[in-house]
């Protein structure tokens, strides 16, 4: 559990951190995020997710509410203040409180920031990676620009509790070709029946995954076949193995498609030393 | 400008009216909400919006927070404390506060209810009708559950900053197949070339405008030809009339549509008929 936030310049006990009624984020979903992994106390990919930040940023037209230096000294701040030794940062940017209207608000308009920390239960990601989940697939139900880290994540809400109550971890979705495009909110990849490596291509479809893109590199450093193309349901079936990621569940094994096994009905060695590597990279010094 | 807001059983300063960071509807969009017209100090088409703002809880699996016989008593109350003539209610609901997981809450977090109201300038409103607005056309890029009136609404929020980067007042959305949808907050509508009043049917791509039924009930009632079927941008741009409808503007006359002028470029008989007998219904006794 976070004890402290940060909100709009100010350090307050996460019980009584707030934003305004008005605030777009509440009203119109007008707000982007990022989520930070933090492994031993430092974070991962701190380069990737303050890229993507600024993009998300760029491509809703939205004000940075400080300078890349002053947050990461309050990212620094929120996990030493909630002592988070294993966990995440949450990082949330909204285009500020203002009377509603959908269009954007008077320029001036600050923005609002809210950051939270917390540790994770390290133990009970291992176990989850040691058995794996199951995954179920949805028809895409979501807006057209995935690829900015938006709240607006109605579908994705509606999607993950579909999963939950099939008994499964995390849902994907499937686009009109009949093909993944990602889950609710972990990229998909799957080790394809020719032992190819495979995860969709970057388009407005899917979030741009910082692990996912650590996770290419790592693929490619060690001279894995690796093929940016999306993949359908029933390729995903006939893989060897498949798996998700996200900062949190850095190539989480995927066990069951829709019930189906997948492979052998276990976690796979690629997904194994995919995640293996990874651990031992990104790491700030 | 609302001075009063409603907030979780208590009457707050608009000012100081505030939900968690935690709320699904800041960290989600996973709320929803409904907004009544207010004309002499009477409320518009109570039953339609209380039967959709039922529907979409019911669509969400989201519980209500009060029975709607209080609900309508802290409707009235706000309309009251912020002395609203003429004028909307705005009520958002959302699935409470709770730590960050896409999936639902545990079972008893209390959704949070947020109710605010506020005068309108009805001779802005009366001005446009006279001269009528313009709007332009954009692809689809909402989600798939547009019949839900929740807050996952930030496509709708660049499409309408886009109509106003363009001189235009509202932005029509274009489904794959080249039909008109809706608009970022209104329903759209014409009067076709053969004099027939058109809008899309209901189906999961569109509001299901109180505001729309009511203009279909009053057209059927004056015996116009209504074909609840959508049209395309080109049937638009050839049609005698366009206008667009929502509790704040109903029957409100377009008189261009991606620049090119609609009829005689001049609000249209069709939508003035159905406006006055709009406002002359619907209230309240």
């Amino acid at each position: 559990m976070s004890r402290w936030a940060y909100v709009n310049g100010a350090y307050v006990p996460l019980s009584r951190a707030a934003v305004s009624i008005q605030d777009r984020g509440f009203q119109f979903a007008d707000s982007i995020y990022e989520v930070w992994a933090v492994r031993a106390g430092r974070l991962f990919d701190v380069e990737g997710h303050l890229a993507r930040l600024q993009r998300s940023l760029g491509e809703l037209q939205m004000r940075a509410p400080m300078g890349e230096a002053a947050l990461m000294m309050v990212v620094r701040e929120i996990v030493r203040r909630n002592r988070v030794h294993d966990g995440i940062v949450y990082l949330q940017i909204s285009r500020g409180a203002a009377p509603r209207d959908h269009g954007f608000p008077p320029a001036g308009t600050p923005p609002t920031i809210v950051l939270t920390a917390k540790n994770l239960d390290r133990a009970a990601i291992a176990k989850r990676f040691e058995t794996g989940i199951k995954v179920i697939t949805l028809p895409e139900a979501r807006w057209a620009r995935c690829d900015i880290k938006s709240t607006n994540l109605l579908a994705n809400v509606l999607a993950r509790q579909a999963a939950r109550d099939a008994g499964a971890f995390e849902a994907w979705f499937v686009d009109g070709e009949g093909n993944i495009t990602e889950g609710s909110s972990s990229n998909a990849w799957i080790v394809d029946a020719e032992g190819r490596l495979r995860t969709a291509g970057l388009s407005n479809q899917i979030l741009h995954g910082v692990t996912r893109a650590a996770l290419l590199n790592i693929a490619r450093d060690l001279q894995m076949p690796v093929l940016e193309q999306p993949f359908s349901v029933d390729e995903a079936k006939a893989a060897r193995e498949a798996f998700i990621s996200a900062a949190s569940n850095p190539a989480m094994p995927v066990i069951a498609i829709d019930g189906a096994a997948i492979g052998d009905g276990r976690p796979g060695p690629i997904a194994r030393r995919l995640r293996e590597h990874y651990l031992g990279a990104g790491l700030e010094p």
